[in-house]
């Protein structure tokens, strides 16, 4: 047996913080929890460090708390469980020092991808991603050849709107957006899920972390969530990883990957009990935010990162029930036409481009 | 460019064989025909010559020349596409010299699987599985450790049978049963599709291919026939290998495994266009030769070659409409009883069985 692996997690507090530490607890013969940070919940922070005893914790009010957890000489694992722009700083930090990075904040690779690759290889780190389509792919890839991969096709829900006319979701209400079929998340993601804004970060974010082209990336709607994500290989075969809707086992295969490790709590998957499993066409006239995502993604420098700040800020507001589901599309799509050619040579650059954006976003609204 | 692989087709003439000559053809850049043999058919085997022009070509009205075939210096794959029993030695013998022999014949492993293995220890050689569901398990282990894997899931069509009452079944004439629902394939493994006879025939060969325990190996029956197999590992994930159902897949994958190569004519596949997939349990009441095949592969000794031999035996008087279909398991488990004990250690011993388990199969039903 080797040593135990240390992990730090980044966000130890929210769901998948909280999740990871779940399957931590199953698996202390192979890794220590060596850090956490919180954002806010000190209270659960603190029965966390009862309950791990990790050597360090800290709550994370500015970004040196994070980047000192990160960077740590006993952590071997960060799990980046960080929502928004502050995980940004700390994946770096943590690829520069040669750390595995199972990055569960979208806005690292959405944002600043090119500098996440830098990173990678001055510090010779490893991102191994944690949300369950990216996992789906990694596991689907993983031992095989990148030039044998022709394309994959990432599975959307399609969120509660998915077949309801345009007209109507145009018009819906934040209540209505937060019903979402198949996953239970944070109020955010699930909104973006209900525009298909997750699935352009997640179209971004499959771009940088596996090495392929935007027209290798494609969209199909599975309303059940049980296949996670298809990859096609150049002689035309399909591997698929399915499983029921579960986020322990993204976050266990994170630290495991390559490999795996036996857990009983992740139950038997039974075919019969997920029939059928049904796939529909994306329908890009009525979820326009999608499509918007993907060309900024195309279009590089400060546009990923004007996309997922004008949707961020337009999501909050549509939360607060000052604007219409229609409206978002619209105010993400003025603020990249405004935006996109930002410089973004730096972080700061794209700092000031989503601090940019969020105003604009604000300003347009009369927020 | 490394040098030309030199692939032997052993039953060039027949389905696979054909579909073998096809794909080749696509790669004269990776692959060179340099031996075939047909059983019967001289007049297509002469095409097949003029158009390949192999180093050696044969008719295999007797042993050797598939042999010859399968150890000629200047054959590094060996294609066993032969049907029935005559493909054993020439397997054995391919393996004893070093080959890849990309394996078509069932029988090979299901009567003699301990053979293989001594074979395999003994001469270095290598199987890959030619049919879709073991070619689908391989695609899904390939490059991860054995002791990863659960258990495996075949699926199975559930043939022209699958939600007809077990009465009517029983009564079911040839014609019915030749009516296969997704695969175009021989009149005997079609019926071998509807007694589920084939599935058991999978399961021996899945456990002697990837080393798994009979408790590891599941089936489960899927219509469609668009996911090939899963694969569930140990924590709970499960691969799955996809497409549309087509024999050159698999064929080309058994040449080029663990790697790939391009080939436009593999058309791209649209989850879309097989929606919905559907699964179902296995009815093990109305398709209990299923049943009798695993429990002969659990069994071991001469059991599987008896299991073989006495459904072969029945279904070609099935098909010579002199029996029921409901009767093709109850001959198979009379000739089980009888003859599961007669020796098994040598493919003498086992062609013994198996000449047994076909007349006593004869004598049972006065043919």
């Amino acid at each position: 047996m080797t040593r135990k692996a240390g992990v730090a997690i980044l966000g130890s507090t929210g769901s998948v913080g909280t999740t990871a530490l779940r399957v931590l607890a199953r698996h202390t013969d192979r890794f220590r929890v060596a850090a956490l940070t919180a954002f806010s919940n000190g209270d659960l922070l603190r029965e966390q460090v009862a309950a791990f005893k990790p050597a360090f914790a800290g709550v994370a009010s500015n970004g040196d708390c994070l980047i000192e957890a990160a960077t740590r000489a006993d952590v071997d694992i960060v799990l980046n469980a960080v929502v928004g722009a502050a995980g940004l700083d700390a994946t770096l930090a943590a690829l520069e020092c040669g750390k595995r990075v199972a990055l569960a904040n979208k806005e690292t690779l959405v944002m600043a991808g090119h500098l996440v690759r830098h990173a990678l290889e001055r510090g010779g780190g490893q991102i191994v991603p944690v949300d369950s389509e990216h996992s789906a792919i990694l596991q689907c890839l993983a031992g095989r050849r990148p030039e044998d991969v022709r394309r994959v096709v990432l599975t959307a829900s399609g969120g509660p709107f998915r077949d309801w006319p345009k007209e109507k979701a145009d018009r819906a209400t934040a209540e209505e957006a937060l019903r979402h079929p198949t996953w239970r998340m944070g109020r955010k993601i699930t909104v973006d899920s209900a525009t298909l804004a997750n699935k352009a970060l997640e179209v971004i974010e499959a771009h940088y972390l596996f090495d392929l082209q935007f027209d290798q990336i494609d969209i199909v709607v599975h309303p059940q969530s049980v296949v996670h994500s298809f990859v096609e290989f150049v002689d035309g075969s399909v591997l698929a990883q399915m499983g029921t809707p579960n986020m322990e086992l993204p976050v266990l295969y994170a630290l495991t990957h390559p490999d795996r490790v036996a857990d009983a709590a992740l139950p038997p998957f039974n075919p019969v009990q997920h029939s059928p499993l049904t796939f529909e066409p994306v329908r890009h006239d009525a979820f326009p935010a999608l499509r918007l995502g993907i060309e900024a993604g195309r279009a590089g420098g400060a546009a990923p990162a004007v996309f997922n700040a004008a949707n961020e800020q337009a999501v909050e507001i549509f939360l607060q029930g000052k604007m219409t589901f229609g409206e978002i599309p619209r105010v993400i799509a003025t603020a990249l036409d405004r935006l996109s050619a930002e410089p973004s040579e730096t972080r700061e650059d794209l700092r000031s481009a989503d601090r940019a954006a969020r105003s604009l976003v604000r300003e347009t609204l009369g927020c």
